[in-house]
C-alpha cells in the first residue's frame, strides 16, 4: 500500500464528517476563519480551500443563513445554521450513531 | 432542503465507510454477493455497481488478496484483507474512533 492510498482513504472517511462538523458548530453564528480554528481544535483538519466554498454551498442549499457584521473594524460574514440545516444535522447524526454500530457489529 | 440534498449529504458520510466495512468483513475469505449481504445485514446499504469494482481496486491496491473456488457447481472469487489492508483497517478504525470523539465534543 502506498501512502497515497492510505491518505486517499482516511481523507475519504473524513470528507462525509465535515458538513456535520460544521452544522453542529454553527449553532451560534460564526465566521469562516473562526470556524476553521474551532474545527481544528475539535480534530478535524479542513482547509480554507474546502471550508469556504462548502459553506456557500450549504448557504445556497438553504442550510446555513449568513449575516455580515460591520461593527468591527473589518466586516465579517457571520453565518449560522438554518432551521431546515438543523433538521440535516440531526439526520446526519442519525447516520452517524448508526454507522458506528454497524462498524461495531462487524470488528 | 431538497431530498437530494438530504440524499447527497446522507451518501457522503456513508461512503468513506464502506472500505473499512469491507475490509473488516474480508478477515474471512468471502465472495462478492456474500460480501454484499453481510454488509447490507450490519446496515451498509451498498450495490453492486459500486462494490465490484471497490473489490478489485482494493486488490490492485494490494488491501486485499483473492482466489477462485472451483469446488462448487460454479466458481466463485473469493476476497479476503491482505497484511496491507490490515493495517489500513486499524488506520481507517482509529480515525473513525478519533472522528467519533471529535463529533461528540461539537454536539
Amino acid at each position: 500500500m502506498t501512502d497515497d492510498a492510505l491518505a486517499g482513504h482516511l481523507q475519504e472517511l473524513r470528507r462525509g464528517t465535515v458538513v456535520m462538523a460544521a452544522l453542529a458548530t454553527l449553532s451560534r453564528p460564526t465566521y469562516g476563519y473562526a470556524l476553521l480554528e474551532t474545527l481544528a481544535e475539535a480534530g478535524f483538519a479542513v482547509d480554507g480551500n474546502t471550508l469556504y466554498p462548502l459553506l456557500r454551498r450549504l448557504e445556497k442549499q438553504g442550510l446555513l443563513t449568513s449575516e455580515w457584521n460591520t461593527e468591527e473594524s473589518r466586516p465579517r460574514k457571520f453565518y449560522r445554521v438554518s432551521r431546515n440545516g438543523e433538521a440535516l444535522l440531526q439526520a446526519l447524526l442519525d447516520e452517524w450513531q448508526g454507522l458506528h454500530v454497524s462498524i461495531e457489529k462487524l470488528r
